[in-house]
């Protein structure tokens, strides 16, 4: 097999980290496996560069702020080429420009438009393991980029679907994918496997095991991701096209969001192009909206909610005062005390009683829903930011969600 | 003018002498000049990423020690040029591979082979600071490679040549390039101006200023060069080729290395070939071989002296009992105890009255002579470690060193 490994700052925290992970790749390569690896900067580099620039000004220009954070994950490639050559096998360590990752023009956070893989494929014929830096690729200018939140796992991902490789396996400092947040809900289980969209979800909603970028690239070149632990040699959560072991689950986990505000505005005409106004000038602004619920109840004018992450709301704020101005609304109200609880899990597509499922037990312990927000493989309810653990923990029991073999559809 | 500038490690050691190197390059930019700024790893990187890779393993791969290495002055460059460009000015930082800087595919000591100058114009040409890291350069592999000792300075020469400059600028912790060592001489004198022979023979002898390599770069493209120290704007130590202003000057200099270890073969046969073989079985075990003196007194047999630096005597050693078993010397001998002095200067060439002041300055003092050694506009003495002072300064003196206009050949 071609097996790309993704190794976050954690696992090659210090130089026995690094002796740890050298080691788990070589039994692999032992194996009759080609190795490609990848990894993050160490532990806190990162933080550490970004001190010593803000040392110099408050203000540092992103491409040189890309020239700078780049050397964090070079150092570490290095230093886990060295560890794996001197337990045997030939290695050599690129970083992402040698690994021909070609990015976007934007600093601090491109998108990869593509990889040149002759590099790859001839390091692999030749029987080395590769170990390739995160998070780092060269712009048409020929500098270097960073791919910004989740940058890492993507390289891994992206890399895996250029070199054609059999499985991507991240590891990270959890055992894998549970139903729910264990440390909320004491039964949460880890799943043994997991769909792209359902991943996709979990991964916006904020379970912050896997970033969706790398989940949507995975999906797209249909590339099986392993999500597993670095310090243990637990089997982890398999996430691919369609999961066979559990077909039958309608509900796959709950998820909680507590870096959530709700905004709302009153009183907006009823015209046509107005929340397309809205929408714009928040956008304009880089502020992300994620629920967005609108509801006619009375002639000429609507109201329109929207939650924004928390580090937003301020400026959030400050661009409804404009929008209210500009398309003529009566007001508007904003509630930072919230969270958004979402049921997720492909099966429940075509299957209406999951909502009513998912209302039903949050009635049941008398917890109040503010919005709601439903999509093919989701349902998401706003409710009051104190009751979000005990809406996770009746959710996790009414589905079943602790027992692996369920079929929760009809519980 | 188009000037290079280079700071050594100390000059950027912290945010704050960072911030100091950025208006020094900014005041010279707001001149009117066309600015070009080479830099080493701040302060202890280097050290510390040494420390780090012998943590994993005491025997390293080298191509993994320059990935490791050279980010120590990625993190410098991009380090100067948020620096500059909070003062005002457009800046661009530059690895050496992104300044084009080609070399030899050896690792840790590779010398610059080309420079693709293309980037290095067009940035310039759009008016910007270029900000290049010093010590590195990229092979024909498309691997990241490292200058080794003086590596540096070589980068500022190279890319001075490369764009033609005005004037190459080397900042360092001193005022400039003194007659002798202040701290054994006190009324050692800062030269106004040196030729580069003059500056090569005294960077070899062990005046640590500027390394050799530099200064034969500089040679070649007749780049003047113009040592000064980073902490104030005192004028330094120009290097060129001919410095009209000590033009009567004899001797220049007087330099000591106490890095040297003295050996002797005794016996060996007075046959064509031997010390071909002598030296090739040292060459060979890469030893360098600096001062070698050989005198045929009886029939039939020679004695053979070299001096090696302290650090390659133990192999060394080891090396010459091969060697008198390959060429049937009689037996050998050694001294780590000496010191070489020598009086240096482009003068005295021509000059037959130089080494007769130079042995009856050492003779008056009642320093022995162990070996001589002498070159168009040198002579070396090896003799005993603990006067290696005492001759510095009869030397200093004999010459009227202190004195800048005197003419010290007939004294």
């Amino acid at each position: 097999m071609l097996i790309v490994q993704k190794y976050g700052g954690t696992s090659v925290g210090d130089a026995g980290r690094i002796k740890n992970v050298a080691r788990r790749v070589v039994n692999k390569y032992r194996e009759g496996h080609q190795m490609m690896v990848v990894v993050s900067a160490m532990g806190d580099t990162t933080d550490d560069l970004i001190k010593l620039a803000r040392e110099i000004t408050n203000n540092p220009s992103p491409r040189e702020m890309d020239m700078l954070m780049s050397t964090g994950e070079q150092v570490s490639i290095a230093l886990l080429a060295i560890a794996i050559k001197s337990l045997g096998p030939d290695v050599v360590s690129l970083t992402g420009p040698q690994a021909g990752i070609k990015t976007e023009s934007i600093h601090s956070r491109a998108r990869i438009t593509d990889i040149d893989n002759s590099r790859l494929i001839a390091e692999l014929e030749a029987g080395k393991i590769i170990v390739v830096a995160g998070f780092q690729g060269l712009c048409d200018s020929g500098d270097i980029t960073t791919l910004g939140r989740g940058g890492s796992d993507t390289t891994a991902v992206a890399l895996a679907a250029a070199v054609k490789a059999d499985m991507c396996e991240i590891y990270t400092d959890v055992d894998g994918v549970y139903t729910t947040d264990p440390r909320v809900v004491p039964d949460a289980r880890k799943l043994d496997s997991i769909t792209y969209d359902e991943m996709l979800e979990l991964a916006h909603l904020g379970a912050a095991v896997l970033h969706p970028r790398a989940v949507e690239c995975a999906k797209i070149y249909n590339i099986p991701l392993h999500v597993r632990c670095s310090f243990n040699d637990n089997p982890g959560t398999i996430v691919k096209e369609e999961c066979d072991m559990e077909k039958n689950l309608i509900v796959t986990g709950v998820t909680c969001n507590k870096n959530v505000a709700k905004l709302g505005i009153f009183g907006v005409p009823d015209q046509p192009g107005v929340a397309y106004m809205v929408f714009k000038m928040l956008a304009d602004r880089n502020i992300s909206v994620d629920m967005i619920v609108q509801s006619s109840m009375r002639d000429g004018v609507n109201d329109i909610s929207f939650t924004v992450s928390q580090d937003e709301l301020r400026k959030s704020l400050e661009t409804i005062e404009e929008i209210i101005k500009v398309v003529g609304a009566t007001g508007y109200t904003h509630n930072a005390h919230v969270a958004m609880v979402s049921v997720v899990g492909a099966g429940m597509n075509g299957n209406p009683g999951v909502a009513a499922m998912t209302f039903g037990a949050l009635a049941d312990e008398e917890i109040n829903i503010d919005m709601i927000s439903t999509s093919d493989i989701k349902i998401s309810c706003i409710i009051k930011n104190g009751e979000a653990e005990k809406a996770m923990n009746v959710l996790h029991r009414r589905f079943a969600l602790a027992e692996a073999t369920n079929c929760n559809c009809c519980a």
